[in-house]
């Protein structure tokens, strides 16, 4: 393997004005700079630490048979789509980048405790029958025998082999090396500023006091992508932070495989899933909390998700408790993404991915590499567009927006 | 105020032989190197990282009267009479290092959920009674008078006001001022092996190859006490870790107090308290583990002490959770301490106290100082020798014990 180069930014001297400049280093911004370079633009991308945030939080759960709701069939489809985009996607980056991306495709079991809960998955599982998904009902016992760990309380469940997982930390480091190798530059720099001149994004100023000029500038700061000073009011709908507390425990060599995939259940009202990783790691998430921009792990939010998780499988109880942490997922209006251009020309979106950012990866990342290439959005990423709540910008001038 | 001098120990060069010398920086050794140092030693005393061991994990009660159990009147009296110095040699410390200790004298609210636990409740209440200790029994009313947070399950309770507390993480940062104006010098380094020459303990060796000698060697290493190589098998009592797995909290400055004193119950079969300081914090403790030399904090002992904590005072669910940790409690084998000459000339044992280390410091810095200088043990701490259980030391080669 040839080493990788490095690309680091020269200290002031402007670098090379890039094609594209993508704001935010976590997984969509990583991957939409992937791709984008793999396309031939001359790709910056500014993160003072990129994967750190609800990338970094994250269960990694692909699941969008498991997390499909009713009235939300176009969020499915796209979901769906990007779903069955990973294997290739993974594949690639690890070829590319030599770096394991650890992606399982173990599937997924779903279990009820109590006849609310049996009504709820025989909802799910008629919807997945009418919209043809893979999804077969399981007595208790049937559950327990895929997974001798669970709960003698498991009444009843619902095997869902195509709700897959993947390690969101080893892909962001996969991410990271593949950047190297497209000669994309990241600045690990705060974004002081969007630069906006004649109504038209033009490139971003940096903490540092670096300006960066671009033709196009892609949004992809997740929940703090609203935020960002500069922004015209109005050019793109509010995102909001939901916070989720998530814990992560450790599984003994001897006790590996602890659960044979990922295990999702509602105890006492309480959504919980554990997601088991190759290497023994055993994600517990996680609370949905609309809090503003907290992230304080709470007595609270830790006592509920192990309340449930111990519901679900009580041995966990004997699991060293190694990591307790709080992210902030981008909640946009209808709590699905934002995809393309805004309504400030030069400025595209690639943000609001809710609860669904790490599945939405790769097909986020390929049709904003098109946007930016051809200007417009395929059409399986279509419906998305950030003015679909009929947000218009004020006309501005260029500092009126700094707070 | 002068600046503290201060006793840097000199590279190879043997340092001055000292008179005693401290093994176990904990609050016992460092208590006791300040007390023997205040009676004119010339004091060594080493551990590799100073008070970061049981000493930092301990929520700090000097509980004798709720901790007061039938059958232990003995280490009762000891412990009733360690906490009447407490007042007296928090001032003197903070007095000579200029150093907040925090010690309050708030008082411990113990309280009853079901008839069980209020059977309890008027066994210790009669206890008390009997001994002459100040408690008052309470009606569950009268416990949410005191304490509006508690549960609306609490059906009664036992106010103690006599049971204070302590920071310990304050208190020895106060001890290790003091022993710097009392010109100890702390080796911040780990014991290698106890030196044992014609059956009789001469020094120690560090791990860093230096030695020291001195005329009497004191183990205050809790759990780590009789695993020091070179300890001849037979000289302790084995001394065994008990975990103890513990929480922290953050209270916000809108909330404190949040709790106005110690309040202590029994939750579902579970002992657990709540211990408020004065700069917000809110510990949580704690797990009793017979589980060997495990720190590790496991999903089950954080889910039991916050579940017991819940069923407590509800509204800790909305404290941030700032720490979790484990530590390890030194058990006797009777689990009261060991105190003073062991069967091998020249070593002296201050170690073995269990739950009580924080509540005992005083008065087993005050003994042990005593039997230093004088060769004897006070009066209010005899009947805790280490030779109590029978144990003899086996005559043994300097190297022997070396396993």
């Amino acid at each position: 393997m040839e080493a990788p180069e490095t690309t680091i930014p020269h200290a002031r001297p402007a670098p090379a004005r890039p094609d594209a400049i993508v704001v935010g280093g976590g997984l969509i911004g990583l991957a939409v700079a992937w791709r984008a370079a793999q396309r031939g633009l001359h790709v910056a991308l500014v993160d003072p630490e990129p994967g750190s945030g609800a990338s970094h939080a994250a269960a990694g759960m692909l699941a969008p048979a498991t997390e499909a709701h009713y009235g939300e069939e176009r969020l499915l489809r796209l979901n769906l789509a990007s779903a069955r985009r990973y294997p290739d996607f993974v594949a690639e980056l690890e070829g590319v980048s030599g770096t394991p991306a650890g992606y399982t495709a173990r599937g997924t079991l779903a279990v009820a405790f109590d006849s609310g809960d049996r009504a709820v998955l025989a909802d799910l599982a008629a919807f997945h029958q009418r919209l043809g998904l893979d999804s077969e009902p399981l007595s208790g016992r049937e559950c327990r025998s895929l997974e001798p760990l669970l709960s003698p309380d498991v009444q009843s469940g619902l095997h869902v082999r195509g709700d897959h997982q993947i390690d969101n930390r080893m892909l962001v480091a996969a991410l990271l090396t593949a950047l190297t190798r497209e000669h994309v530059t990241v600045h690990r720099e705060r974004v002081a500023e969007l630069l906006v001149e004649h109504d038209v994004a033009i490139g971003v100023r940096l903490a540092d006091g670096r300006t960066l000029h671009a033709d196009r500038v892609v949004l992809a700061a997740g929940c703090q992508s609203t935020s960002i000073p500069g922004l015209p009011p109005g050019a793109l709908p509010p995102i909001r932070p939901v916070k989720g507390q998530i814990l992560r425990l450790s599984v003994p060599a001897s006790a590996v495989p602890f659960l044979g995939r990922a295990v999702r259940g509602v105890v006492r009202g309480r959504q919980v899933y554990l997601v088991p990783r190759e290497h023994g790691e055993l994600v517990v998430g996680a609370t949905v909390e609309e809090q503003g921009f907290d992230t304080q792990v709470t007595a609270g939010g830790v006592y509920e998700l192990l309340r449930a998780a111990h519901g679900l499988v009580p041995d966990i109880g004997e699991l060293p408790l190694t990591e307790v942490r709080a992210g902030l997922r981008p909640g946009s209006p209808d709590n699905a993404p934002l995809l393309g251009p805004t309504a400030l020309p030069g400025l595209v979106a690639a943000t609001g991915h809710f609860r669904n950012g790490v599945l939405l990866t790769p097909i986020t990342a390929d049709a904003i590499a098109e946007c930016l290439v051809s200007g417009q959005m395929p059409e399986d990423a279509q419906g998305f567009e950030p003015q679909r709540f009929g947000n218009e910008p004020r006309r501005f001038s260029k500092k009126a927006a700094l707070a």
